[in-house]
């Protein structure tokens, strides 16, 4: 089944009507728009952003309902694979941004994108990191909930592991998951510091898979070797306003994982996360949420 | 030069009498005591760790005077090697940590160091990857000043990258800087969420030239390929009580350098930190100042 990026929404609402129902264990391709929703192209430039509609902003493809998947379950998503569109843009958008004091105006710069690297500045050449920016399942709240923000339901979580050959791992808050992704990037540092990476319309091909009762508190990631600058490693994440109340959450997450996995008594595995493992800020643009992982590598879990 | 770890002072002052005075260009090699002062052994158990005493822990060697260091100067620090011991400790020690509340017993492992692998737990063996915890100068502000804390004068900073290979660069604050440094660790995961690394003696060897005028606001490192888990990087730190606030000041920092030493334009300077640059937490359980620290690989300053 093949999903296209025309079929999106711009809220997270469990009231949603499924595109589609999703056999456990059965691959699926879908098609994603770009974070500005089509409203930014190839030929804009800087004084086009401020015209920005932010309710259309950051759409998702989808929801999937997934067959089985109920509340307190463990959804299971395999990033198969990610490609993205030849052109991407990045931009400082008034009043977004970690550095938004410093940059009051609107800035634009479209990225050619080929042979594995994109062209973000004349002459400045950044590997192609494909990640996929959004990617959640419906919050049991009754919605809508806004875009933006991420929560423990993963959404705009801006984690750019998340991307070929990771394993995400999201907890199920309603009937059928609800799944919905978007927001690609073609390549994003952690923390995303000016709001946007170099984004693009992408295709994700994925399979998904559920675990009874499994549900993790907050979303965790298993990253692929082939993500630029780490390697293979299990993330945990901690999600919410608060940047050392995220740090606590992921690493209290982290700990109790290597404890679930490996059967070290607690009090080890801390020791062992704070020699071995890292703590990174994943995004902090995302408002009012930020999102703080850490990192051990997997081979302490064979 | 070869400076003993005996010759150790546990407060940052200006006052100190320097152990030698420092030419430009020389090398010069430093033993370190352990972040106990030798408090601690290899025979040590877990009920010894409450008996610590806290005033003399982490102990640097020094200070060092650096021939022709002025305030406002820039003092340049290239490790050209760190060997550590045969052993180290881990602990959790009560009240310290990011999850002092869900940990509140001492709790101590000794690691045995060989073939590049400290033995953290029975068959748990992590990478040895040798840092310095705490390297630092005299803040000009009358002392003395606590050890456990960083600043902008470095200090206690646990920036797992500063080891072999690395370049460190610190503002200096008093005439001759008065260095000093200490606290090395054979590994230590970004954050260094227990509060501990894998602790342990080592010699460094290392050599300091001054940037006349150029003091950096905060420390810089350029880290070595040989830096576990990332490669070689430009690094900006933001040091201080508030995560968000030392995430913001290691950003602004990055992108002033990245226009300084390239001469982009600080607006796509920002853009670049964005889609290329990672924000990691350095450490945060060094009460009550956290380290942030932006780092963007080096290819993009060639």
């Amino acid at each position: 089944m093949h999903f296209k990026r025309t079929e999106t929404h711009a809220a997270w609402d469990r009231t949603l009507p499924p595109l589609a129902v999703i056999t456990p264990g059965e691959e699926f391709t879908v098609d994603t728009a770009d974070a500005s929703a089509g409203q930014l192209t190839a030929a804009s430039v800087s004084a086009d952003v401020p015209g920005l509609d932010f309710t259309q902003v950051n759409p998702v493809t989808g929801p999937f309902a997934i067959e089985g998947a109920r509340p307190g379950d463990a959804l299971v998503i395999d990033i198969l694979d990610v490609s993205v569109a030849s052109w991407g843009w990045t931009a400082n958008i008034p009043g977004f941004g970690l550095l938004a004091e410093d940059f009051p105006d609107p800035h634009l710069r479209v990225s050619s994108i080929a042979d594995g690297r994109a062209e973000l500045l004349p002459g400045v050449f950044v590997p192609v990191v494909p990640m996929i920016g959004t990617i959640g399942v419906a919050p049991p709240e009754p919605g809508p909930h806004p875009m933006v923000p991420p929560s423990r339901w993963g959404g705009n979580m801006d984690i750019r592991h998340v991307g070929p050959g990771a394993r995400l791992v999201l907890p199920v808050g309603v009937e059928g998951a609800l799944l919905s992704l978007g927001d690609a990037h073609a390549a994003m540092g952690d923390g995303e510091v000016a709001g946007t990476g170099v984004e693009t319309e992408s295709t994700v091909r994925l399979r998904v898979t559920v675990l009874q009762d499994a549900a993790p508190v907050t979303p965790i990631v298993e990253t692929d070797a082939r993500t630029q600058r780490t390697g293979a490693a299990l993330a945990t994440t901690g999600v919410g306003p608060d940047l050392m109340a995220a740090a606590v959450e992921a690493t209290r997450a982290l700990v109790g994982e290597i404890s679930r996995r490996t059967g070290l008594p607690a009090e080890d595995a801390y020791l062992l996360a704070s020699v071995a493992a890292d703590l990174k800020i994943s995004e902090v643009v995302d408002m009012p949420n930020w999102v703080v992982s850490a990192h051990l590598a997997l081979s302490y879990f064979d």
